[in-house]
């Protein structure tokens, strides 16, 4: 089999760079071309040292022979580069919220803008391998989860399928650093996160809605409401999630 | 005044250590008297340089014109100890558990032995000043709370006083890794506890009892089901707790 | 003893936060005034909860009745104001580099500026208590020494002083971040450096030229020649140096 | 190709469980056979959840059909299983200290014991492939280099070779806390080792006279004098080394 040939758009943040190192170890993956705004024209080695033997050069624009696209760019901006990129029959996989939401009627309110192409939320695939393993190898377009969401729904889904707990769910979350991006802001200066947890976006995280979608999805019937509470630990990378919730009456006792 | 003459015994834990760091500093205290077992016959300073300034010598015994003695031993071993040194006229703070609930049934549940003093846990006092001033300025006996215990009910009580919540709490406490004390332990190894977080002592935390005691003492006509679970992050000092109810129904529109 | 009035100016940074509080604390101070550009007309308990009992406002300008001023400003823009505030009588201690060096001519390549004051210069005295505590007593412009220096001038002082070792010394430098202020850089983003340890000023270190200035007037005649390289550790504060000197020859064999 | 067939013994430790992981995934290795003292009958996953998928357990002894082991063995016991090892015809990667010095007087000053078997330290291969790339593709016992020395050696490496430095130098090394295994510790205490820094080891450390081996052989008429002091930093993993030497007389002016 002839090795996929992938690309990158917007290598330079911290999901871009990550996925550059993951790509290039792919034993069936060739990494061809990666993109970047800020650092265009600058060898991806210089950027970051320890890309070095990717001998990559980050352009402005994605070469054309790419198959498969990852499309790392913030929230809103993607959704304006997608559509041509699946127009040139790449296959996209886009890693900020702007696909994962099938109701457009959301994106207003968990992140302020209308949504331009409501028929490509129909057509994206929430890129979630343990819930739509087979939906992902034949998609065009794969919304990849939020950080948050992957904890939560693989914690939650068991139980909500086989509707083991009670409708009211609590979703407390650890997260590392490194999910704030590589952004500055006060947060995630180093001498206020060391030494610190906090709790954040306590008026409702953008999480929450994918969190409730695929959860939804996997009982219709079952009719969720979930507080779900994100915390800033001092650590670069991962998440706990401590989940809570009732068991179903009567399902120790055998009367369920 | 004259200062009132303290004394710390086992003070090579992190209690203890810290204890004589902030009674040292105290304007009205004269830190006069120290001890340690394995510690016995060094120079506080040998031990913990930071103390260099005490000049006091690690005894096996106290000094015995100490009016106010802080006991930083394990838990079941202050209870040995406490009962003689009352007996001595001193005043007794105490920061093991033996002390701390006021049911002498809940030790063997939680502690693992029969409480030999009973009479003791009606006399002392829980240390915590927002709730038990004027009983600590009088008492002679103080079992000074838990850390969890401490921050729960803290967050807890005002609305518990009142009644604004349901009675189904969730507390999610995150603590730094000094709370597990100076004994060794695979758990707090740097390696281990560092770029980590986990949940533990799922089947319930020794501190859950004190928070139960003290948050029922407030509205003793509501009954509390609480759920803790602690967790330990990446740094040194300090809690954090989330604690989770639904408020009581009806406040919101007046109708309660 | 009436105590004294202390102000800080810029307190909104680090160094002027910690003032604030350690001011707080000191029973022979009043700190009756603080200032803040971005924030003045806020509260100080709003931008530091932690300084609530302060009960301070941030203002423009510090009160006229202060004794004693802290100013925290950053180089270069602490020089345009010292003047003002000794004409007003006020005892200034600046923790800038505005008035470390005695050679006026070390600006130019260290700072990137011509002095205006060298006259300010011969008046300011160093303000390290273990090297010039009689001259911090009766001084009225004191000179707060760098982080860095601090700690390699008490290391070496000692040796360079009996002069024990030979003039080449290396002074290798591990400091926790707070060191570089509460400006953000990717340097000090949390993901960059936790986990993480560098090198950096390798072409040399602001901190050197006053190492140097306080270590040849220890010992004039002892032509020194020093390496100084620091390097960021990921804690938030601390600074530890290994200094490295050879023994002067003969000083074992007693041939010295 | 068939795959190497690879056995670890040790597999507990860090750098056993280490090797496992890479060793699992390596296209072109089998791990057939680990083995451990204290946890001998369990099976890898449950020890290591993240190893779950080697499908291991953990036994007794190798099986015969190994043709690369690793021995993850502490200093002194390596030696006592190696020769036998070697018998087997099984090639030998031993990541103690046990054959890395080619002196065998060294070992009484260094490690406190006297090497029973002098002629392996003759057949062992230094294993850092930079400079011994081709011998250790040909041995059949490799000697690991220690964590300190390999980064040293790499640094210096290229400058001793050609003797651009004076003979005098200073390695000042600052380490993650892993390098000190997986025993617990006061200094490897979370709590202790969190916000610190420390330098070890001063009276002199047991990778020194690895580096010198090394460093020597490539540039035998050179007579070195080497500092090596390391440091404990607050992060898991990672060496840093800064090595300091004065440039050869006449190197930059042309005359040397």
């Amino acid at each position: 089999m002839s090795p996929i040939k992938a690309g990158i758009i917007n290598v330079t943040g911290y999901i871009g760079s990550d996925l550059a190192r993951l790509l290039y170890q792919h034993p069936q993956v060739e990494l061809e071309s990666v993109t970047g705004r800020s650092t265009a024209g600058q060898e991806l080695a210089d950027v970051f040292p320890y890309l070095s033997k990717t001998r990559l050069s980050i352009k402005d624009e994605l070469d054309s022979n790419i198959n498969v696209v990852f499309s790392a760019m913030p929230h809103r901006s993607s959704i304006e580069v997608v559509p041509s990129l699946l127009k040139k029959g790449m296959k996209v996989i886009d890693v900020s919220a702007d696909f994962r939401l099938k109701n457009a009627s959301e994106y207003p309110r968990w992140y302020g803008f209308d949504h331009p192409s409501p028929e490509l939320l129909k057509q994206a695939v929430y890129g979630l391998p343990e819930l739509h393993r087979d939906d992902i190898a034949s998609a065009t377009l794969i919304a990849n989860p939020g950080c948050y969401s992957t904890g939560a729904i693989l914690a939650l889904a068991p139980v909500v399928k086989e509707r083991l707990i009670c409708p009211d769910i609590i979703i407390d979350s650890k997260s590392g650093v490194s999910g704030a991006g590589r952004a500055l802001s006060l947060t995630t200066h180093y001498s206020e996160a060391n030494e610190n947890v906090c709790a954040y976006s306590l008026e409702g995280h953008r999480h929450l809605p994918e969190i409730e979608q695929e959860l939804e999805k996997l009982n219709p019937e079952f009719s969720l409401s979930i507080t779900f509470v994100p915390h800033l630990v001092p650590m670069t990378r991962g998440i706990l999630s401590s989940c809570y919730a009732k068991l179903r009456g009567g399902l120790l006792d055998g009367s369920a």
